[in-house]
C-alpha cells in the first residue's frame, strides 16, 4: 500500500441525537454522474454529451427494434465484442475442469450449502375447502430469467452461484446468464466454471443496457426472459428500471454496508477484520459499528492501522472508512438494534452476549449474521443464504435473494352454489355502486334469473 | 345505447396456429400517447409540449426538492386543488355513516371474505439447529405502504379495499392513501368510506405524478412510504417506475383482460355475460373465449346483442370486442390451457366438466376462477382473493397482491465453530479468487491465528 498519510479513521460519536442523525442521512439508489470515461465512451458512441438515461433509453430501444443488429454495433463500440454472442456450454465445462482443484471443490462446496438453504424455502400450492368451496393458491416457478453478471478487472463466481442455485432450486425452467467480455473477447473462466456448478442453461458475451434490453425483449440470438436480476454499472442498472413492466427485475444495487452491534465481550481483533473485510468492496462501502463498550471501540481503532498494513486493499479500505466509516457508542443493544432498524442495513452483525434475546427487535436488514463463528465473510461464500442483499436502507421493504424471487403465486376462486347466493347481493350492489352494470348482471343472470333474458 | 351498426363481433378462429399467433402478439407495458386533453394541460403547466416521460421527471424532481410548495402547486394546476392535503378521519367516518346501509353492508362483508383470505396466507419466521448451527429467516411486514387510488367520474372502492386490508392483515404499520379530488375539491365518499372500513391510516387529497413524488420522498405533510401501490393515469404508472429504487412498487397496470374456456356443458347465456362483464371495463380490456364446442361459439355469439340491449356501457363492450375480443375454436381443454398459458392473462375463468384436472396444467394467469358459481364478477368483489392482478402478459411474473407484497424476509447466518472451521476454507479460497483478500484474511484469523496479527 502507499506510504502516504495514515488512514482518517471514524471518530467515535458519543452522542445518540447525532449518531442517529448520521445515520439516516438520505441514502437510496442515486443516479451517479458519469465518470470522464464514461462520458468519452458516449460521445465516441453516440456522438453527443447524453445523460445516462438519455444512453440507455437509445440503446433499449434500438435492441427492441432491431434485435442482434443492435446488440452486435454495442457490443463491438463498448466491449470490442463480435458474434457469436452464444457461449458454448462445451466451454463451461472446459473451464471448470481447468480450475484448480482447490477452487473447483470451494465452488462445490458453497453451490451444496445455497442449495440446501434455499431447499428449506421452497412453498406448496394449497387449497382449502369449506361450506363456501374452495380458495387457495398455486405456486408456480418462473418460465425464464436473465441474470447480469458484470465483468471486468474482478469477477464474483459467487455472486453467479448465489443468483443461479437459488433460481434452479425454485424450479425456474431456464437461466440465461449474460456477461460482457474482457479484452480477450472471452467470459472469465471463473464465471464460466461458476456457471457450469450452479445450473446456468445459456450464457451470452454482452454486457451493458444491450444486455438487458436483449433478455427483456429478445432478440434472433437471445430468449427474452421473465426476469431480470443482478448487479452491473450505472447503464445496466438504468437499463433494467427502464424495461421493468415489459419484465420483472430484482433490486437496484447501491454500494455495500455493513452495520456490526459489539458488546464489551467481542474480540476487538474480529471486529476489526469484520470492518475492514467490508470496507475492502469499494470505496463508497459503508462499515459501522456500533457498541456499547468505549475500550472496545479504541481497541478496534487501534486494530485497524495494525491489520491495513497488511491487506492489499488498503486505499480502497481507507477511502471507504474515510468517507461512509461509523463509529459510535450506545448505551445498550436494544438501543443499537434500534439505530439499526432505522439505519436497515445490507448486513447485520451480532456480536453480543446474547444476541437471540436481540432477534425479536431486528426490523429492516438484508441478513443477520449471529456470533463470532458465523462471520459475514463466511456468509458471502458458503453459509447458505444468498448474499444479493438489499442496499441503501432498501431493506426496508426489499429481502435478500430467496425462493420467493423466482416463483409467483395463482389465486383460485371457487366459490359454490351456496356462496354465490348468499355473496352475489353484496357484489351486485358494489358492481352498481361502480357502474359496471355487466358485472352486476353477469350476477343477477345467476341468482335471479327472471331478472335476465335467460331462455 | 346507440342504434348505429351493430357491435363488430369477433369470428371465431377454428385454426390453431392463428389462435396461438392472436394470443402471443406482444403486449406488456406500452407507453401511450397523451391524449389531445392531456397535451393540452401540459403545455399549459410547462409552457412547452413535453413527453409523458419528461412531465414526470419534472413533477418528481420539484416535489423531491420542494416539498408541499411543489404538491400544491402541481394540485392547483391539475385537480383544482388547495390546501389543507390531508383529509380529516372524521370526515371517513361521517361518509361511512352517511352510507346507504345496503352498500355499508356488501363492503363490510368483502371486507371480511378478503380479511380471511389473507389470514390463510401468514408466513411464519423459521429457524432450523443442526450441527452446523442455525438458518432461517425473519419474516417482517413493511413498516409504511402509499396506495394510489384513482379519482374522476368512476371510483372504485372495491379496489381500495382489495388493497388495503391484505396490507393490514400483513401487519404493515401505516397505510397511507392518495386520492385525487373531484371538481368540489373533496374524495369521493365511497372511497372514504371504504377507507374507515378497511384500515387506512391517513389520507390526502393528491393525485397524479406529484402523489406518487410525495409518498416516495416524503414532504412536510406527507410521509415517505415504503412501497407503493396503486393503478392511474400514464402520469401515475410512469412516475412509479421513476421512483423505483428509492421505493419498492407493485405493478405497472394495464387495460383488462380475461380468458374464458368453456366446453359443451358450459352455458352460452353465462359465457357471454362472463364476456360482457370483463369488456365493460375499458375500451382496451381484452376478452377471449377458448371453447371445444362450435355450437357454444355460436350460441354464445348470438347472445352478445341480445345482452348489450340492456347494458348501459354497450359502446364500450362493443368497442373492447372489436378491438381485442377473441373467439377460437380448440380441440380439447388441456390445448386451451396450454394456449392460456401462452397469454398468460390476468383472469383466467374454467366452466368445463372438469376443471380440477386442468388446473395443474396452469402456468400463467394472475386468478383462476373455477365454475359457473364462481364467476370472475363475484371475485372482483367478494370471493376472497385480491382483484389486483396482474396484466399484459406479467402474468408470468408477477402475482395477484398478496401477503407477500407487504412482508419481506431478512436472512439470518448463525454458523457454529464446528461449521467456521470445516467451512472456512473454501471461504478463504474463493475470497482470494475474487480479490479480496481482507475477506480472506477475516476468516484466517479466526481459523488460522498464527497467520495473522492477534495478540
Amino acid at each position: 500500500m502507499s506510504v502516504s498519510e495514515p488512514a482518517a479513521l471514524p471518530i467515535p460519536i458519543a452522542d445518540l441525537a447525532e449518531a442517529r442523525a448520521r445515520l439516516t442521512r438520505r441514502r437510496g439508489f442515486e443516479e451517479p454522474d458519469l465518470s470522464p470515461r464514461m462520458r468519452a465512451g458516449v460521445r465516441r458512441v453516440f456522438g453527443a454529451d447524453l445523460t445516462a438515461i438519455e444512453v440507455v433509453d437509445r440503446i433499449v430501444g434500438n435492441v427492441r427494434d432491431e434485435g442482434d443488429a443492435a446488440v452486435l454495433r454495442y457490443a463491438a463500440a463498448f466491449d470490442h465484442a463480435e458474434a457469436p454472442l452464444e457461449v458454448p456450454r462445451e466451454s463451461w465445462r472446459v473451464a471448470l475442469a481447468r480450475l484448480p482443484s482447490d477452487l473447483r471443490s470451494a465452488m462445490t462446496v458453497a453451490a451444496e450449502r445455497i442449495e440446501a438453504f434455499h431447499r428449506k424455502q421452497l412453498r406448496t400450492s394449497w387449497l382449502e375447502w369449506d361450506a363456501d368451496g374452495a380458495l387457495g393458491q398455486l405456486v408456480r416457478p418462473l418460465e425464464r430469467v436473465g441474470i447480469y453478471t458484470p465483468g471486468g478487472a474482478a469477477v464474483y463466481p459467487s455472486s453467479l452461484l448465489m443468483t443461479v442455485i437459488p433460481a434452479r432450486v425454485a424450479g425456474v425452467g431456464e437461466i440465461i446468464v449474460c456477461s460482457p467480455p474482457g479484452p480477450d473477447g472471452e467470459i472469465s473462466p471463473l464465471i464460466l466454471a461458476a456457471a457450469e456448478i450452479a445450473g446456468v442453461s445459456r450464457m451470452f458475451r454482452i454486457g451493458g443496457a444491450q444486455a438487458i434490453a436483449a433478455m427483456a425483449y429478445g432478440t434472433e440470438s437471445v430468449p427474452h426472459v421473465d426476469k431480470i436480476y443482478g448487479p452491473g454499472n450505472i447503464f445496466v442498472v438504468l437499463a433494467k428500471r427502464r424495461v421493468y413492466g415489459q419484465v420483472a427485475i430484482d433490486q437496484l444495487p447501491g454500494p455495500t454496508e455493513t452495520l456490526l452491534i459489539a458488546d464489551e465481550h467481542a474480540n476487538p481483533v474480529l471486529v476489526a477484520a469484520d470492518l475492514l473485510a467490508q470496507a475492502e468492496h469499494d470505496p463508497m462501502a459503508s462499515s459501522i459499528l456500533l457498541t456499547t463498550s468505549g475500550v472496545l471501540a479504541d481497541a478496534v481503532l487501534a486494530q485497524i492501522p495494525e491489520q491495513l498494513k497488511n491487506l492489499e486493499r488498503a486505499d480502497i479500505i481507507a477511502q471507504s472508512l474515510a468517507a461512509n466509516g461509523v463509529i459510535a457508542i450506545v448505551p445498550d443493544v436494544a438501543t443499537a438494534i434500534d439505530l439499526a432498524n432505522d439505519y436497515a442495513p445490507e448486513h447485520l452483525c451480532l456480536l453480543v452476549r446474547d444476541p437471540w434475546a436481540a432477534m425479536p427487535l431486528v426490523r429492516h436488514a438484508g441478513g443477520v449474521f449471529v456470533g463470532e463463528d458465523s462471520p459475514e465473510a463466511l456468509a458471502d461464500y458458503v453459509t447458505g443464504p444468498s448474499h444479493v442483499m438489499p442496499t441503501g436502507g432498501a431493506a426496508r421493504f426489499f429481502s435478500p435473494i430467496n425462493i420467493g424471487d423466482f416463483t409467483k403465486v395463482i389465486s383460485i376462486a371457487a366459490a359454490n352454489r351456496a356462496a354465490l347466493r348468499r355473496l352475489a347481493p353484496a357484489a351486485i350492489a358494489l358492481a352498481h355502486a361502480e357502474g359496471l352494470s355487466a358485472h352486476a348482471a353477469a350476477l343477477e343472470r345467476r341468482v335471479r334469473p327472471e331478472r335476465g333474458d335467460e331462455t
